[in-house]
């Protein structure tokens, strides 16, 4: 059963408040409650007639979808408590009219029983689609956008395979791009050795973030790879995220086209001693201010300007989720949540490095599901 | 001034019905009204709080994005009819509110002065948006979805330039993927090898759609590449899209890892008159149903199966757009309209084949935007 811990956790939560029937159209949402992952690398399809949205009611489950997301809807048509419908966006013969047919669909999903309180996420359904829940009959409409993000936090087994299943292949793309930083390569190269590496090894297309930023880049935090060409004694800042069934990986490393400079080898180690250090603060209780506290105060000791962003974040169906590791937070660690932890050293046009790894919060500490081999050369 | 005509088509329109206020939410309406076109590779960002949204005013526009989309939004501080305006996604300092921040942004733009008919896109604006518009004094609310389509067809000289450097892209990625379609290569190698190229010659990172796809597999009209290996006497079909200033391309052809079969040069042969037949037939006046029904009458007479798909279809902000070249379809062309045609022989599991070209309408007769090699080895 995909995802049936998440659809029983949230149905315990709207019974407790009293909500029969809710409605979710954030995609983060659609893709936690039923691990249906519909493909983003080229935007939205033009034969969709709105998000994929999931109808709840008395504990079963309806998922919406257009009929070319069937294809990669999966195991939904066997799932117990998870209904799978859907509308042709796609015809020859009659003005694509996805649009309609989605609120066609939706209307005959929903009937006209809507007594009571029903849930919504407002910031996600479409105004129409709230517009007729009330015509034909929705009494109140109950705002529900973010009441599901603490469950997030905690990953289920089910959850952790995918991620493993993601982490797996960035450790890919980074040995591809570790071997593709050469003097004459540009970020591109790089990136693509990477990217390439990753889609053969998956057997499919894989959407990848974030960064590829040689040292020379006045912005060496971050950003996107263009046709900047590696020189002697350059950095490259290669920060990956694949999204495979619908959930994020993250890790960074920084390699070297030639032999680092005194200056680059002191930075990477200072760096690697910060994430060790944030590492080994990884259990069950810690504080994520308090995390981030200390490794900032490391990198001040070490005579290094603090890195402006956080200090690491959790993930999953989004790329960036509580607890963030961050100097406001006072949320603590709990068991079987997952964290990235990403100290930097920045010299804006010069050079830089970033290391990450993600970790998996076990009883006894930080389990490492990154394998991606960030040691100086 | 970045697509100031659409936003003065746009103005006329809405003033001839009465409307002096609109918002816009649709991600196609909003790259075509403002040439504002985020990035899309990885699906929306988790720092965004909503969709990019245009506020119309009596003439004026405001575009509202999220800070890191900012970057991206290129010469908007300086369009004298169009005020960028943003708010911050993401911070250290305080919880991701980029949803509230988003809302406090627009009750800033919109102000309380909405006396009068309002137009919405109510399919693309956020239930709680549209809930706030009505909450602060809306007194009429006019969905008016697909109002602009049918501007949408005339391409202006902006955006046929924009069209233009995708084409250049995509036959770049053909002539990529025709070279490495080789005996042991897989769908993915051949893919890559375009991706590459198209990154590399734009300089940037690009989406890319559509198909590759070995003639065994059992649906062999199209899908995304796996780790399928092309071997002897096998076809490949290779139907590329890039997506560069938010315009899509389009643009189909079938290689060959060996000397063709006699059965594949003819199915080859008959696709590419059907092609020709296709352009031969586009000019001012024509109707779109009656090139459909030419090219599949000419399919039908050299005995092979009909296609099941569209002959073709226009494209810009979306992948497929009206005029659609389809049975039912009365529309006629017009000069600046940008049709894609592409007719395909499929025998399924087997082999099959498919020829596309863009053309863009002329006074008298088709401009091809290909020029990607589609000839017999």
């Amino acid at each position: 059963m995909q995802h049936s811990t998440q659809r029983a956790q949230t149905h315990e939560l709207l019974k407790s408040r009293g909500i029969e029937r809710a409605l979710f159209a954030n995609i983060a949402t659609v893709k936690w409650l039923t691990g249906f992952a519909p493909p983003i690398q080229t935007g939205p399809s033009a034969f969709l007639g709105g998000p994929p949205m999931v109808w709840y009611e008395n504990g079963a489950w309806t998922l919406m979808v257009f009929d070319w997301q069937e294809v990669n809807a999966g195991e939904f048509g066997k799932q117990e408590n998870c209904a799978l419908v859907s509308y042709s966006g796609y015809t020859v013969d009659q003005p694509l009219t996805g649009q309609v047919k989605l609120r066609g669909l939706f209307r005959s999903v929903v009937q006209n029983n809507l007594s009571g309180k029903i849930g919504i996420e407002a910031r996600d359904v479409p105004a129409d689609i709230a517009l007729t829940l009330h015509e034909i009959g929705a009494a109140e409409l109950i705002p529900l956008d973010t009441w599901l993000e603490p469950f997030r936090r905690i990953k289920t087994p089910e959850e952790i395979q995918k991620l493993r299943d993601n982490f797996r292949l960035t450790d890919i793309g980074h040995a591809a791009a570790r071997r593709a930083v050469q003097v004459g390569a540009t970020e591109i190269d790089v990136w693509n050795a990477a990217h390439y590496a990753i889609e053969k090894a998956a057997g499919q297309r894989v959407a990848l973030g974030n960064d590829c930023v040689v040292g020379y880049r006045k912005d060496n935090v971050g950003g996107w790879p263009l046709n900047n060409e590696i020189r002697a004694g350059d950095s490259v800042v290669v920060d990956l995220s694949t999204i495979l069934h619908g959930y994020w990986s993250d890790s960074c490393a920084a390699y070297y086209a030639t032999e680092p400079t005194a200056k680059q080898r002191a930075m990477h180690h200072t760096a690697q001693r910060a994430l060790d250090l944030a590492i080994s603060l990884v259990k069950p209780g810690a504080v994520a201010r308090e995390i981030d506290a200390a490794v900032r105060e490391f990198m001040r000791k070490e005579g290094y300007p603090v890195y402006w962003h956080h200090t690491g974040h959790s993930l999953g169906v989004t790329s960036h989720e509580d607890p963030r590791i961050v100097p406001y937070n006072d949320m603590t660690l709990q068991e079987n949540m997952v964290v990235m932890l990403e100290p930097g050293i920045y010299f804006p046009g010069e050079t830089s490095v970033r290391l990450e790894d993600a970790v998996l919060v076990r009883q006894h500490g930080a389990e490492i599901l990154t394998h991606h081999d960030k040691a100086l050369p």
